[in-house]
């Protein structure tokens, strides 16, 4: 794990919490991007090397509102920069750390991203992502 | 918020997740340090620039026993790095942010830190931490 690449923060309205997180850091967010196939819609804001990714749910069957339903808005998951992605996921699996996905899928910014369980994190979603070449 | 400093999560059992995040990280941690004020013991991992801090509280009345009674184990603040906390609370004040400690704490791993309430903040327990020269 090189580095926290991004923390995820479920929000309920995107345009108020980018309101509030350019209040918080005193600088506005540097991107916004909608990924389809993940019902959400998201901004990016910069923290030195980190980011913090907001995401709002697109529709009711998105993960975020799910989420957002049962626990309230606030902090979705932790992702990791990784270098081999792949290799990383085979480590983590023979430690008997749960893969929600083997196969890597498109995420935002241009990351291919692995998931691995909160039953077998501490409660803790934990993404790896790796850059897209 | 010069970058993350490290993301604080609230464990039941320290022994056993600090194995758990030894076999995630691939390295075991780096420091372990008990702050009795806050009535909590803690481990850190390194991830780059950024630390993770695992939190075990050592009474049923620390703020991690009575978050992991109410929510589970998992994620339980961010704290970003401030290069002058005095100026940042005084700024984040005017800007409508509740601030629950003004006089800044001493904090683990030799921080003087503030807290700032989720209510105002999307859900996210967020710290500010200066380091003590």
């Amino acid at each position: 794990m090189n580095k926290i690449e991004h923390i995820g923060i479920a929000v309920k309205n995107l345009e108020k919490s980018n309101e509030l997180f350019t209040n918080l850091f005193g600088k506005p967010h540097y991107k916004v991007e909608t990924v389809e196939s993940e019902g959400v819609k998201t901004s990016f804001f910069e923290a030195g090397p980190n980011k913090i990714e907001l995401l709002e749910g697109t529709n009711s069957e998105s993960p975020i509102s799910k989420f957002i339903a049962k626990k309230g808005e606030g902090i979705h998951h932790i992702a990791f920069a990784v270098a081999d992605i792949l290799s990383e996921v085979n480590r983590l699996k023979k430690e008997g750390f749960i893969v929600l996905n083997e196969t890597p899928k498109k995420g935002a910014d241009n990351k291919l991203v692995v998931f691995l369980h909160p039953k077998s994190t501490n409660g803790v979603l934990i993404e790896l992502c790796q850059d897209v070449n």
